[in-house]
């Protein structure tokens, strides 16, 4: 189902020296791993630590990753990332993300992520119904 | 112009260690290095490396990333990311990956990126016509 | 000089997944980034942030880096990073860490790092003396 | 013991643009990935690749990383990892590194590691003897 209104979670940060390249700018894929921090971050936000889930014996394996450039963040700035669950089916959901500067609200990078869930042998299984009551999905 | 039967261009390299993560498995972020490391062995192929476009005073942003992740790599393997030049404009360029089990031949990850050309300041330029000649899109 | 009693400041945040490895612990190098974001930390708190001193002409090259690994952080742990500046000579720094647990305070890593003051073309330079007068150390 | 006259592994890459940072050079976080990327082509070559040692179900934990920076690496270059197995004790080894450019030779980086011998828990335990036989120290 796609989800109507979804909560958006935010978390803000200093960008890390780590995280630049040599064009001066954040390389293209710390963004990726900022998405990942947000969705970290969502899950506790909603009670549903990411750890939990795995030491249930769920996997959430990432199957699509898209990410569309904007503005880029910089060494000495903050970001924000904002990050809602946008779908949630059987086997599978799918986040958005926004991530702004933190304080100016320039949009540097937005897209979207889609998981399949898996069991540790990385076989597809059904996102576990207490899960799904707990993403207001069921 | 999209570009007809574009050469491919192979690199291949043994997963590392730090490339993985607690699944057991490459994390996605790691595919998104890889391809731009397969962009930079392209530019090596062509003899048009990186490093002297941005010597010249040019640089390349990515605007867009997409992934689509099948097969997960695992430490111990060999990849092969198999690069090819899909598309030339006036001021962007855009590229296509495959990565693969270099030993199986599976598919890992398939992708796609963006570019557009900036000067040292981030201001979009149009594409230096010598390197479109070289290109072979001119 | 040796500083007696220096400051510590200290920065806390979560594990990110993308600093996990197959062992299913934090990657041994993640560490040596939260030193960096420790010392970003330590800046920020002394009113010196690191991109002021290189918007200065000034940039600190890292000569040393010393880790102890003790206790593995965890994806679902907080770690708290605590920065000190050691030492100030004419032209080096030196900064010690410890790296816990931020729940329990239990040890994971400490160590030390050392850094020359270099002009922007890599030459080395003494530290400028408004900085060192801020480090407390003039 | 110490190891007289051990071999030395040398593998070769390029420099990865996502390796690089805001100061133009290599990150220094990014020699201790190719330390690791060392012991794993010392493995490969030795006939004693990590992934059977943690197939058997033994780990080995880094418990200490030492690195002394000469010259920052860029990108556009080779550079070539040098490892060799510097000490072998019963529950421990330890490797030392050194990274070249891979064209002129100067000396980037040179480092020590130490490793535990640990089992899937994390708990110590002996080199497996049938090891040490193939490391040359028993």
């Amino acid at each position: 189902m796609k989800l109507e209104n979804p909560d958006v979670v935010e978390t803000t940060f200093h960008v890390r020296y780590a995280e630049t390249d040599a064009m001066g700018i954040v390389h293209h894929a710390s963004y990726i791993v900022w998405f990942e921090e947000g969705r970290s971050a969502w899950g506790r936000a909603k009670g549903l630590p990411y750890n939990d889930f795995e030491a249930a014996g769920f996997f959430l394996a990432l199957t699509d990753v898209h990410a569309r450039y904007a503005t880029p963040a910089l060494y000495g700035q903050r970001v924000t990332v904002r990050t809602r669950l946008s779908e949630v089916r059987s086997r599978s959901l799918a986040f958005a993300y926004e991530i702004v500067n933190a304080d100016t609200g320039a949009l540097c990078v937005s897209g979207t992520t889609r998981h399949i869930c898996v069991t540790r042998e990385g076989k597809p299984t059904r996102l576990p119904d207490t899960w799904k009551v707990r993403l207001g999905a069921a």
